[in-house]
């Protein structure tokens, strides 16, 4: 048998822990890195090894998932102080998971390159609970050959992986048009339960009908049940939507591109952040609307 | 055996016809009406049995199907000129199937009630291939004693059927709870489209990593379809949800309560509309978006 594989995963959030957790559990050594403490434990309770900085990684690793929340965060990773570059061998793999515009993932891996280190780009999604069990949805693109070095590990996050080009910038694209559609979802899911409250409507029932009817989408059947329980605890919180509808708007902007309903519901995200709900689940966008009684964990207890 | 049950649907469309379709299988003598003689021929063509006139109907059923566009359109067919209600017998069933103002359905009732004729408020979903196979889905509120005796029929033509209570208005509430998310998300599907065609991604491809995702909804993997085909025969038309839309933001505004995504998805139906679109495919709505290469069908063929 061949050496066993080493990867890395830096950022240990729901995200990264759960593919922490998928690697450890498909045979890899598997380090991890995030400034807060208590994720460290947490990985270590899986079986992982905590490390102190991105370079104390770089030398111990094939292959690297940077699982933070946008490419200012993956730039300093891989090229500020105690960077992840400064230390990885030749021939490594760094992975790009977080949404982030094209230019600058094209950008990101023009300068890996030059340091014969290869970038593939791979957002991800499916949420925490698919994330732990091996299960995410993979947008991918790079160059093929570093794809089918990457594969074993890529397999052992993911249920779905999609080929989308040779070229770094298709899979954070492609990922955007998914984070467009997810946002906008979640605030029409929000505005059709207000309207609704607001009409009579039971809440339950109108999961129910619409869960089964033409309304239905993947977010309102996902979402809606945190309104109804009146749970707000952030599984995804406001302030990414707030982010990455941010970054569908400015990438567009930059074209003179119009969005409408992507600001519509930037705007809506950006009110719920204002009014304090920023750390809250993204469900609490239905917080802006007034003059409503929405379910409260209380009634439900 | 018992006598055969006699229905009748008013309103031939896409819809109506469908249903027609789905009582005479149901072993239903089925009357039909419409204004427009191509579609009376297609019923009798089903084994249905035109009729002239709503009044020519009214002694000859003993439950009818308003299939019609509107609140206005059913008062007109029920109390207009040669309407239902004069020639109805008392204890008879009108079952109301348009999208409307559940104020308008009340009144509706009400006025029927003070004839001896029995209401039924039941919105319908499903489009029209699940229409003509008996699969709608029914959004049915009314009184329970009515309802038991509508079942027979109503099992003809429906999958799926919510009970909702037992006043006239609570059926279409929840409609048009539906009718906000099916618009948002058909306007939200073609902005998402537009966006990534725009940013050079390939329709096909986002189609299918999008419909395997997060972002994905019922209607993104309907409408999707045909954008890709670059086909907008109209199934449902753009000027149905500049109605539909129009409705649910109507009822919210008398209620001074905000809808910012509907009145988003709203302004970007009736621009379509505006540019010549109403007829087309509600899809089309993706036309208003400047400056990008749809797919066309003869790229298709």
């Amino acid at each position: 048998m061949a050496d066993r594989l080493r990867a890395g995963v830096i950022g240990l959030g729901s995200m990264g822990l759960g593919m922490a957790t998928s690697l450890i559990r498909g045979g890899f050594d598997t380090l991890g890195c995030d400034i807060n403490a208590e994720a460290l434990e947490r990985l270590a309770a899986k079986g992982g090894q905590p490390v102190a900085s991105p370079a104390e990684m770089g030398g111990r690793v094939d292959i690297v998932f940077l699982v933070v929340v946008n490419a200012a965060q993956m730039r300093d990773v891989l090229l500020g102080a105690n960077g992840l570059a400064s230390t990885l061998s030749t021939g490594s793999i760094v992975v790009g998971c977080a949404t982030a515009a094209p230019d600058d993932v094209i950008a990101l891996a023009a300068e890996l390159a030059e340091k014969g280190i290869d970038y593939l780009d791979i957002p991800i999604s499916g949420g925490s609970v698919k994330s732990a069990a091996g299960e995410l949805t993979l947008m991918a693109s790079g160059p093929s050959e570093v794809f089918e070095r990457a594969q074993p590990a890529l397999d052992a996050i993911a249920a779905t992986i999609f080929r989308l080009g040779e070229a770094p910038g298709q899979g954070s694209q492609v990922k955007l048009v998914n984070q467009l559609l997810a946002g906008v979802h979640i605030a029409a899911a929000a505005e059709a339960m207000a309207y609704g409250i607001k009409s009579g409507c039971d809440p339950q029932t109108l999961y129910d009908v619409i869960t089964k009817s033409a309304g239905n989408s993947w977010m309102f059947e996902n979402r809606v049940p945190h309104i109804i329980d009146g749970d707000y605890t952030p599984r995804s919180a406001v302030d990414i939507f707030v982010k990455d509808l941010g970054l569908v708007h400015d990438t567009a902007r930059a074209e003179r591109f119009p969005l409408p309903m992507t600001a519509q519901a930037l705007t809506m995200f950006s009110q719920a952040s204002s009014m304090g709900h920023g750390r809250e689940d993204d469900a609490g966008v239905v917080r802006i609307f007034p003059g409503i009684d929405l379910p409260t964990q209380a009634a439900n207890d």
